[in-house]
């Protein structure tokens, strides 16, 4: 099992910081908006004297309120479609154990995150990536090229929308590409929709839960972590309209007990957050992408297509090898006593040798440390004895 | 993968609640002792703005405390010993995903707590039951017997000590045949023992940690969901000196993100609760236990060995099967208004028919509920129409 893209680099940053250097952390995707105080509140007010377990479904509560949610996002559910889960890290364990066996294929269009992989491995399924390309700002790739790898053992394909790490966010008629290839092979559609609410330049976000005819193919990952920058919380669910899925799923729930019930009752105190928050949310991550990418495109050699939605844009470095960069800029550069850590994107793809010449920024810091980060990127760009443009 | 033993029946439990019957709960380990007011108040007075991310392995300052913990216990660690994990359920999946591959046999006495089955079927291990007999109050099966399972997919042994659900302790000297076992055919042991402190009539509780030789082979799973009644933290522990299967487990753990941060905040303030809480809960268990076994013993045809540790027991009664009496309590029986939900201890064993007369209680109610169970199940033995014995 490989070690995490955004977590290996881990010990170079610590050793950098022990040494005094101040590390910009552009590498993971740990918000610094802050969680709504109806959540904080709703934990710090709680009236229990003994934390129990919550029903292994969730509390039936949280998962009447999330019909609501849904509902708001144009997405009609049943009680029994919903599943929490213990972050979305557990809705895709679940979601992959669940519909997929040993030995099974799954079809992803990389880069993708990189945590699919682990949770593939876990379950010995075979994950075959299709590329997905900068120069076409990581669109949807070719239905043909899906279609080449699929086999007796494809059972599922699997798209995260919008895309972490690319930032991009599916068109309609990319989805309806998907549904009628998924119909064809009689395939699950397994989506992560995780960013469903970062979604930019008044572009809309379509949840494969609409699609027509697929209720018995479509499995949702979902997680209030990046929704309520309430990442800590742990806090997810499983999403299908599939009833033999979710009893499986079921199965898999009961065997861990219960999701943690702390982070239930911030999260479904959070539902009540107002629509306020939200717009603030937005509004500071769609100027700090736009700093973002200026300030990349700005850059000679830097390829960096504006991302649509999510937190994070993939960009393309005049530079050997993006992990030998990373480390390099963690180990060796200083740029008035700081640096900046970037998430090497090899990472992210399957295929080996893909994206050494790309990293995945975060953009989940304020402008001003952003822009601080991107004046040490720019200026080691300039001095990477790696550098292979000039 | 079978449904919860401890959970199928609820769905008949809550169709009795909705006809206005009491149910007295002694299906499942949730205990109603109270969560530490330290560790309540922590959770409320929690000073962040955003719930981040821990650290995978969990919060630094939460694992040194542990240590401590464990030193008073006798056990000896290092940092780099403790994987902080969601719940004790995540330490065993954890453990059996680290160390064993698809096709791998682990071999248990059974009874034995039915999530190990489920993590098992998950990662494809296959797990070979020893059985341990109610009439040697379940005490570890003859060594011979699992050296006849022991073939050239065995990897593991798994123990849980005290034991759920027979609440049988290990003497020093089972431990010790273990051990020479676990030597002789370079096996993993797998310990679970969330209910260390959960033993009684001055007994010693012996850790496999403190077993010579075996800081290659021994893999614990711990939890504080007894220990502090905390189920609903969902915070465990992976704990092995085998820098191997750390290393593994922390790639499993970097897949996840991170424990529950409300959690791991909850446990760490628990670890500084006052040595008195522990004696009340002590001397509380203990009173029910001889309560509930006195009870036991005093019906016709019931057999009960008393237990050493934790808070469950298991009993025999004269009854055609306890999948159907544990159903028709709910279904078709009435005592003054009350009925009693058992586990059928059917779930707690592999080999097929076994535990068709067995049920496990767990003590985790109040004496005066507890009476009022008992009343019942005396009740209910007198006119169940599968009644074998007369």
């Amino acid at each position: 099992m490989p070690a995490s893209p955004i977590r290996k680099l881990v010990p170079f940053a610590d050793a950098a910081k022990k040494n005094g250097k101040h590390i910009y952390h552009l590498n993971i995707g740990q918000p610094d908006i802050l969680t709504p105080d109806i959540a904080l509140r709703a934990v710090k007010n709680i009236n229990r004297n003994v934390i129990e377990y919550s029903p292994s479904a969730g509390f039936e509560s949280y998962r009447i309120k999330l019909l609501n949610y849904y509902k708001k996002a144009g997405i009609d559910l049943t009680l029994e479609n919903i599943l929490v889960t213990t972050g979305g890290s557990e809705a895709i364990l679940f979601g992959m154990f669940s519909c997929l066996d040993p030995g099974d294929e799954v079809i992803i269009p990389e880069p993708f995150y990189a945590n699919y992989n682990g949770f593939a491995i876990a379950g010995s399924v075979v994950v075959k990536p299709v590329t997905s390309k900068i120069e076409n700002a990581f669109a949807l790739p070719p239905i043909s090229d899906f279609e080449q790898l699929i086999g007796p053992k494809t059972r599922a394909i699997m798209i995260c929308n919008p895309n972490n790490p690319t930032g991009y966010l599916y068109s309609e008629a990319e989805l309806e590409q998907l549904r009628m290839l998924v119909l064809k092979h009689d395939l699950f559609l397994f989506a992560d929709e995780v960013y469903r609410e970062f979604v930019y330049d008044r572009h809309q976000h379509h949840s494969v839960l609409n699609l027509k005819g697929l209720e018995q193919h479509v499995v949702l990952m979902d997680s209030v972590s990046k929704r309520y920058s309430a990442c800590g919380l742990r806090i997810g669910a499983l999403i299908s309209r599939n009833a033999e899925v979710m009893q499986t799923a079921m199965k898999f729930a009961q065997a861990r007990l219960s999701p943690p019930t702390l982070g239930q009752i911030a999260a479904e105190a959070a539902l009540d957050v107002d629509d306020t928050y939200f717009r603030g949310v937005h509004q500071e991550y769609d100027s700090r992408r736009n700093l973002l990418v200026e300030r990349l495109q700005a850059m000679d050699y830097v390829l960096c297509p504006k991302p649509r939605g999510a937190f994070y844009c993939i960009a393309r470095l005049p530079v050997d090898n993006s992990d030998r960069f990373c480390q390099w800029l963690l180990e060796d550069f200083n740029y008035k006593g700081s640096s900046v850590m970037l998430a090497p994107a090899t990472g992210f793809y399957a295929s080996p040798d893909a994206g050494q010449d790309e990293v995945r920024i975060a953009y989940v810091l304020k402008k001003n440390d952003l822009n601080a980060a991107m004046d040490c990127l720019e200026e080691a760009l300039q001095v990477y004895p790696g550098r292979t443009l000039n």
